[in-house]
């Protein structure tokens, strides 16, 4: 048992990450039942549809799950008042100030993680009293860090700094990626590529196809004057980076954005004008599993990895 | 023993990757003589200066050391032979086609290793009848991919498409760093920045303090035209930038490019409107080592992850 079992009482220190459009209460709760710690991505949610999620998670599972909170958005007010209504024991804010919320949700008895993609707002994490550090590498598929920095760079630094729980994600969809990211001094990861592309989420099909048929140089870290995001190169991200190269201005970008490009995208299946945001290491994905197998075999990659570097000295 | 201990006859599986204006004689008998594998930099190198230092690294070490050939300038050719008079016995290819020298310098009894950043050069290395294929993630200073694939992602997928011995590289510059490269199925590992600034290196002192004093987010994966590199940011790297987004050509890249920047700003020191090769792990780099002390920590570093991870199961 390391520290982030205990924090979240779950079985592995395996959490899967809130994302917009595939982390519903079908795949939070399937990945409590099986042992991690699941997430419902409210970034894709109005404060109703969040609820009802929630309602429906606490049905599903009496495991622990949370709930995923970008501060980004103008309903966030709304969205913590369901949470804190609703008795939510777990959140993970993301994309804003952690001292905004840190406050009030640990008054309320919350444990509050807050998830990050570079050193100064780790500092600012610590300081706004979090339970627990994501620290996302530029390999992730969601809101990313204009740094750049990778999780195999990112994870020793923010480890250098804090002793805050610390929690890779980024680049990690297999036992191997979990036991590197603890031997970088996570102590435990945060996983949502190899999730997105699972039975339970609630991605519209052809994403999840592309997700799988996704290779080597398939997505891009884009959108970087605005939020960075990382996303599958289709037309979308072309008529993006005409864009920028005709010199856009942030508010034109927004725009083009603004037309519900990612639930198109990730949602409603149009994969050649919809944003498709997902990790680097889609290009490792070639399936689309049920969550309890993908538990099942990164537990036992991790554990054949353990015993294969067994008592390996330099 | 594993397979790049035995395939170079060295005690650690640590290479220290050929670096223009950093890895002369000096810095490659140092890493041989400590137990890794030097080689010597010819990038920045004309033929009679490479044939100067290995003659030197020859004197200076009786441990197996290689060359370092990046395949992109014109006296490659020249470079090749004194390689082969000389009776180097390990050479590492980069920055081009490896079917190019691979069976010449393998008929005459040399080790060849590539150099690759992503998957398709990778198989490109495989079918040239390399040893040993060295993967380069998108954290690296050297020559680096388009894709932008980082080391945690691009290893296990090189894993996945051959048996090749391989070695990991970007992003390491610690035991902990090394023994994560392993659980993702490394071999071994190449280290550029650690070693750049080393007491041996042969960079100016004014490069060497630039790499200690850059943190988070002080490089960046620049020139990506022309060749991409990572660059740390400076008064060179805005010029470039300013030039890119006013829709330079490529020919005009390589014109500001061709003033000798790299020289001017690694090895005399003209850290502002110089070129400054280094990787990203930099950030992690905060003082100027002797190779000895460095390899020593390396290796119990390595050895401490080793021991704390003894057993560990999900």
């Amino acid at each position: 048992m390391n520290r982030i079992n205990k924090l979240f009482n779950i079985q592995y220190p395996i959490i899967q990450g809130g994302m917009i459009w595939c982390s519903g209460w079908k795949l939070a709760s399937a990945v409590s039942n099986a042992g991690g710690l699941g997430l419902i991505g409210t970034g894709s949610m109005y404060p109703e549809v969040a609820e009802e999620h929630i309602k429906k998670c606490k049905a599903a599972t009496n495991k622990p799950f949370g709930v995923n909170i970008p501060l980004l958005y103008p309903q966030t007010d709304e969205i913590v008042s369901i949470v804190l209504k609703e008795g939510v024991k777990i959140v993970f804010t993301s994309a804003g100030n952690p001292a905004k919320y840190t406050s009030l949700l640990k008054e309320n008895g919350v444990t509050v993680v807050h998830v990050v993609a570079n050193k100064k707002f780790a500092l600012k994490a610590v300081e706004a009293g979090v339970d627990a550090i994501v620290a996302e590498g530029f390999e992730a598929g969601g809101h990313n860090g204009i740094e750049e920095t990778t999780t195999l760079v990112l994870i020793p630094m923010i480890k250098k700094i804090t002793e805050t729980p610390l929690i890779a994600a980024g680049g990690i969809a297999s036992g191997q990626a979990i036991y590197a990211a603890m031997a970088l001094g996570a102590d435990g990861v945060q996983i949502g590529s190899r999730f997105a592309a699972s039975v339970e989420s609630s991605a519209h099909p052809n994403f999840l196809n592309a997700i799988v048929e996704a290779g080597d140089g398939d997505t891009l870290l884009a959108l970087k004057q605005v939020v960075p995001v990382r996303l599958i190169k289709n037309e979308f991200l072309q008529q993006v980076q005409q864009l920028e190269k005709s010199g856009a201005t942030k508010e034109e970008l927004i725009k083009l954005l603004d037309r519900g490009r990612a639930k198109k995208g990730m949602f409603e299946g149009d994969t050649s004008v919809g944003e498709l945001e997902i990790g680097q290491v889609s290009s490792m994905i070639d399936s689309i599993e049920p969550v309890e197998k993908i538990m099942k075999k990164l537990v036992a990659e991790f554990n054949e990895t353990s015993n294969n570097l067994s008592g390996l000295k330099l």
